[in-house]
């Protein structure tokens, strides 16, 4: 998917976020907010806006030194999240299709997103499961996605966030695991998971975890990996979770459902609902 | 005061608003965002907000060889507060002080500016109505207000927008209309006033009404006439409307007191208020 002109004003708040977050220097601010203008002046709008963020951030790292600027607040929302496992657990233990109610979890977790927004509160995340069990949900998309993990021979689910991978763990204990490789980002990206996460939130013990070798926040094939595209190739079906997988996979040939809530206008308007939904889109490729 | 790089993420907002409105070819949308960024990337930032928004809108206006793209929203709202006229001025009339209805109504008219957001609805000018009778207001700053314009001898009413012009003519119509004259733009800027907006809302007709000579949505005294600035010099009172201009002239050394709506964060810390809020402040210089 490419750059909406109406991404850009959305950068600016990102980037300010992010370097606030980082340092308390006024003249780092003032250096990476003129870098990103600079870079955005001349970007090419077809690249897709995770492109942008792995620009950004790297250029707040570079400023301020610091190489894992969101390793707190994964650590943080890892074990928050951890916290809420048996109480997630008891949703699906205690719903009438287990299937769905975990499909619904797992897109409740992608609100803990640091990418867009900077500000996050714990409470937001029990109000997303609180909505996320109640808001309608598109019931022939949640059997496409059953149908597809049934038959599929080997998935490849490729994760988001840190906090939000325990979310993805309640949706995993309900597939046929034997079948799941679990993919995380190769580098700290904002709040993105790396393999880190996915040991300390037990993922690892549970499935397959590769990372893909690369620090984009989304998954760009060409600046994967080798070990991580055979996977890519070689998975017969493929979920991944949040916005960025969706914006820089959603033009390859490839069985893919993509999960996640539509956090920010452009991406609702790209999915055909409104900023908040619950998403679930598939593509199917012969 | 300088520009906030919180101001940069408006800048770009701002920009693709305005240069929608004008066109709808998205070759020019592009082109002019990336100017803008430009721009803002080396822009000096001790300068401030208004200055940039020159900028954005004659980069705008190159672009799209329009030179006055809020001509018809000027036309609009002028007429729309003409049609209120009658109903602002039966609140003052049935009110137990006139002159602080009349602030109130003044400063419920800033929330027509087209600066901030692209998006205003009519009702939206109601609401500010309703709002402005009801909301608290700093009665002391009224009473210093009041006294300023009582002891001066001569008043300079540095105005803002077209259409909001009508809610400054209720103002001054409880003023001693001999000792004022009312300032414009100079040149077409966002929905800014200019002359021929107060010839339309009989200002002109009220009192004697001078332009700035400057296209700035504020009021850089170096970009003004000369004749301006001598009026400048020789009040001994100034009010002025709007962000624009107290963000351009909160340095100046006069007596000024200036009144807007708080319609940013950025203003809205820097005044020590709530964005929605009705601000007074008043500078005394000696």
């Amino acid at each position: 998917m490419r750059t909406s002109i109406d991404c850009i004003p959305c950068f600016m708040r990102q980037t300010l976020e992010a370097v606030r977050m980082v340092t308390d220097e006024r003249a780092v601010h003032e250096e990476v907010i003129r870098k990103v203008l600079n870079a955005t002046a001349s970007m090419d709008f077809t690249l897709s806006p995770p492109q942008m963020g792995q620009t950004i951030h790297r250029l707040i790292c570079e400023a301020s030194g610091e190489k894992d600027p969101y390793y707190e607040i994964k650590k943080r929302y890892n074990h928050l999240a951890l916290d809420l496992y048996p109480e997630l657990k008891k949703y699906v233990d205690s719903s009438s299709d287990r299937f769905e109610t975990s499909v619904r979890l797992a897109i409740a977790g992608n609100i803990i997103d640091f990418g867009v927004t900077g500000k996050l509160s714990e409470n937001s995340i029990h109000t997303s499961i609180r909505e996320s069990l109640a808001q309608p949900l598109n019931k022939r998309a949640v059997e496409v996605l059953r149908d597809s993990i049934e038959v599929a021979k080997n998935i490849l689910y490729i994760g988001d966030n840190a906090g939000e991978i325990v979310f993805d763990r309640i949706l995993i204990e309900e597939m046929p695991i034997e079948k799941v490789t679990f993919a995380v980002r190769g580098f700290p990206i904002i709040n993105d998971a790396t393999k880190e996460d996915a040991e300390e939130t037990g993922l690892s013990s549970l499935v397959e975890v590769i990372d893909n070798g690369s620090d984009v926040p989304g998954t760009v094939l060409k600046e994967c990996s080798q070990e991580f595209r055979n996977y890519f190739a070689q998975s017969d079906f493929i979920i991944t979770k949040g916005q960025g997988n969706y914006e820089t996979l959603s033009e390859e040939c490839k069985n893919i459902s993509y999960l996640f809530k539509a956090k920010c206008p452009v991406i609702a308007k790209e999915s055909g609902c409104n900023v908040g939904a619950m998403v679930i889109l598939h593509k199917r490729c012969a």
